[in-house]
């Protein structure tokens, strides 16, 4: 029974205890949030005890830490909590600064626990359906992939400004599924960005609907689109173009109700943002971790893997302001030419 | 927080026991078996007693039983219950003979407890959706229903030998169905089987693939086609056609990758059975029956809906046998002409 | 060359003319119509001659007639045409008369003429890509057979009265479908038919909604819903459940257009009537046609179809009009019991 | 009756002489081809005569002529039938040398005759159902386009050598495309190109893959993918994000026949190439052209829409070459930075 203090207990600390809770090799132990409150009203749900994370931290008998805080403590918890001998798993991303990540990497190197980023796509099960048949050679070598990727609003602009921008905060994800659909980092990036929602988007110094070209060096090509904005909802889609035919993952719908009439034939929205989702992706990221921590599996996400996101994101920024392509190599990058 | 008495362990118990568990209301304090093993185990699981259902009907502690024990204890089980002042939430049917199901209704009449019947496609999301689209007006006055319940594979035919033939077995969900989205009981039954998935089930006297025409005074007709065997797993449909339209609620499916090659464009089957296909309905079953119990709710299955989807099964069940169409008053029925 | 005479210059005959004349094997050479002006407009289309329906049938310049006049010159004019020494395809139904029907085939027994009727939808190809699958073994044995048929809209009443009745004018196509489909006839017929769409029909003695069931003596089933309207189209769909899997074909849509919005899904009605949707299945026909009078291939539609289909229409009549089942033995039959 | 000689008697020619035919105000009168055969073997089919060239363009009973000759002869033919008075619809492209698609707009300018391009995806029904649905804002303003085409296998690479290069030869349709959805041209071109598909291909200096993203000076951004090989067929989609919600034209399958087996769903795949794909388009874009001549109803593609794709076509060649972004003004364009 693996024993878990979760950290933040917010929106997505909330799906995670409610995950730690129901899987029959995890409990809940203790939440902490500066937020007094939000922490007692979580804690006394699931019956766990509040403590403070340096508490959490101290405790022997806490095996492993959800870190679901705000993204500018993530580095630090993390190398806090490894250094206590604490399993880690950490929502993404490890942090907005691409150099306060890879001090974490060096930091935590030598603690021997296991950190896990929280990319939860990943475990999505139909992308993960989608890379199974890709990796067992259904469609043959890959070539094109490309990842949808709308949410259905934007959020507030004061948010905006803290986010780190639409390629840090948002597009994180996607440069994170394209790495692991192919399995390596790519060598160029390509971004163009507008302000098409929202000019306070563009005031801000943002843009809200995204394209970023990513190329490897044997010649794949994967195509990312953002948008801050989907009338219709959360647009979580991919497809992948092989030497024998195409692999794509489509919409998760509300429901299966079909209707028509002389107006046409209607059916349901995809769900409409993450918490519905990926609800099931949750479920099977913890579990996931659980197996690491408690059978020794391999780690399905590592803190490399949230390095590569991050230095995907700085680069698309870059190129996005520079107009210009950015080649990178591991997680350096200057603009091209 | 609705304490509650689980009678029955096996499969259908297992669910129950976990939503009975997850729902914020409910708890799952107690677990009666008459194979005490399986009854210890799930008990464990939960944190539950194991009692007889004497001591669990005698525990004032207890304010609900879920009876999901074998069909022949059903009826009995109710009337212990109701006897007991306990609220009753009982798999279906009722009980294989109409006759029993009727004493049941007597027996409990002044008793005060709701009972509610497992019709558990009632609570399926997409069901649900399409009824309330229905109810609505979306498609005008409902003229044509048609109803597709296929199984994955036929059971033992040592289990279709007691089961009381596919008609009371199997179809007997897809009568309570017609007769929840019609909102009122057929009064003309034609049936028409074969066995043609297994002769063994045509030798053991009953028909493992069947049509069943209903129809209405004022016109209405339903459709119910029901087959032993899909070889692609349960197959689960049901189309409405309407003055101005048609609702349809389709499969749901094990995933949304979609592969196209050389063969063909390969998309996912359904869900294989009941217990996945149907997993939010149970948990949407068990939580309209905390809300009539805590909050005084309209009861969303009677017994006497049970009652009427049984006399439907006996209808049909003459009907097959006889060839001939059978008419339907209230619960009872005789041949035509 | 195959040298056509177009009998009959109305909606249909026009379909024809353009098929006949579009084909590099045939030409229309003459068009015969009680309306004479309607006759000379298509005749000028085509650079065809006007003639009677004498001077056609006697001009020996002349291969075929395709007869496309009213129902109840059908069964004549075969018998005139093989008399003349000419190939004939003629419009379904055969007439509305079983015993006119058989008397036309006891008249043209002797004389060597291929006689093909016109049911068209033999000829959709994605109903013949179902056929050639099934045939093919992909889904096993058959058991279960559902055809779907709805037309947008209701005839006037004037032409009901004359229509010989929903199953002799409509769901004719579709006993000839279930038939080709299983390659016999069934031995059994229950029909359930409501006026429901438009009360005047039913005081024409008519029905508009019908669902028929037809069974075979090795235990198959064939389910047929009809009504006279779909507001949404022209829906025609059949669904067969085999031993080893389901073959299903769909409508097929205006466009394949889709609009995501706030509102829903939306995407394209079915084809919205039969000019449309079987408009390939027409010039496949007449292929067809040409192909069994110019290289002797198998005639695709017998007038023994034309019969069968008439016959179970006739059947199926007598069982909505008694409420009993009827049961045939080849053309005759009888109420069960 | 518009009168028409047809240069170029090879595959899209004959496709063009049955569409000219079957024009009921149309008539095919004249073939020209260098190859004397293939000329007299169309026209013998339609009744036609067999012209050179130059008898064409000198015979005043001729009202229009289809150019569908080989490339490099289109501008010169364009500019000879229009000062010979001819309306004229040639296939694309203009050329494939920019300068010269610019000396024939030079040369034929005062020439007052009608000169349509034959883009013809700009005619497929689907593609104009959505631009239609576009233009009466039902997705409000459009911010996100996104063109995925792909050939079923890539040509011979002797073909590819004299093909001017993917971008020329096969993406010229997309750029056209996102020009007619936007109702303008981009000012900004990134190109990434790989290939990845035969490496013969790579030898002969070009790509078949490649990914090019278009952007406007008011943030709009477009997408179009390309690969000469998709094992599944021809496949040709569209998808437009606007402020409202997203419209999409899906794939023409070749039937609506689906099965579903322990293997999973089957549908059909996409129509095969371009002659199945686009054969209504062909149609409705000759049809098109007789409404301009006859009816005076507006040029649907110009020669300016001919030129503007070759422009984007060159920068994104130069985009490929450089690694850089092109910036476009009119038909001029040059490297970023």
């Amino acid at each position: 029974m693996l024993k878990v203090a979760l950290l933040g207990a917010g929106r997505i600390g909330q799906v995670h205890a409610r995950n730690i809770a129901a899987h029959a090799e995890s409990a809940l132990v203790a939440v902490a949030d500066v937020q007094l409150e939000a922490a007692q009203k979580l804690a006394a749900e699931y019956g766990a005890n509040v403590l403070s994370v340096e508490q959490a931290l101290a405790d022997p008998a806490i095996d492993a830490v959800l870190i679901a805080t705000s993204t500018d403590t993530h580095a630090d918890l993390i190398a806090l909590a490894t250094k206590a001998g604490k399993a880690v798993l950490c929502e993404k991303p490890v942090d907005l600064a691409l150099e306060r990540a890879l001090a974490c990497q060096k930091a935590t190197a030598g603690d021997g626990q296991p950190i896990m980023i929280g990319f939860n796509r990943r475990f999505d099960p139909n992308f993960a359906t989608l890379k199974r048949a890709f990796d067992a050679g259904e469609i043959g070598k890959g070539e094109l992939l490309s990842v949808t990727s709308f949410d259905p609003a934007p959020p507030p602009v004061s948010y905006i400004k803290v986010s780190g921008g639409l390629f840090r905060d948002m597009m994180i994800h996607d440069f994170d599924i394209v790495c692991w659909i192919f399995g390596s980092v790519p060598s160029r990036v390509m971004a163009v960005g507008s302000a098409l929602v929202d000019p306070a988007i563009g005031a801000a110094g943002d843009v809200d609907t995204a394209v970023v070209t990513l190329s490897w060096d044997d010649g794949r090509i994967a195509v990312i689109k953002n948008s801050r904005r989907a009338a219709y909802g959360y647009d979580q889609r991919m497809e992948l173009l092989g030497a024998e035919g195409l692999l794509a993952a489509k919409n998760v719908l509300e429901n299966t109700v079909e209707k028509t009439t002389r107006a046409g034939h209607v059916s349901a929205k995809p769900e409409h943002f993450f918490l519905e989702r990926y609800a099931k992706a949750y479920e099977a990221e913890w579990s996931s971790f659980v197996n690491t921590v408690l059978r020794g599996d391999a780690l399905p996400v590592t803190l490399q893997d949230g390095i590569n996101a991050l230095a995907l994101a700085d680069a698309a920024t870059l190129s996005a302001e520079t107009g210009k392509p950015v080649i990178l190599k591991g997680t350096a990058f200057e603009v091209a030419g």
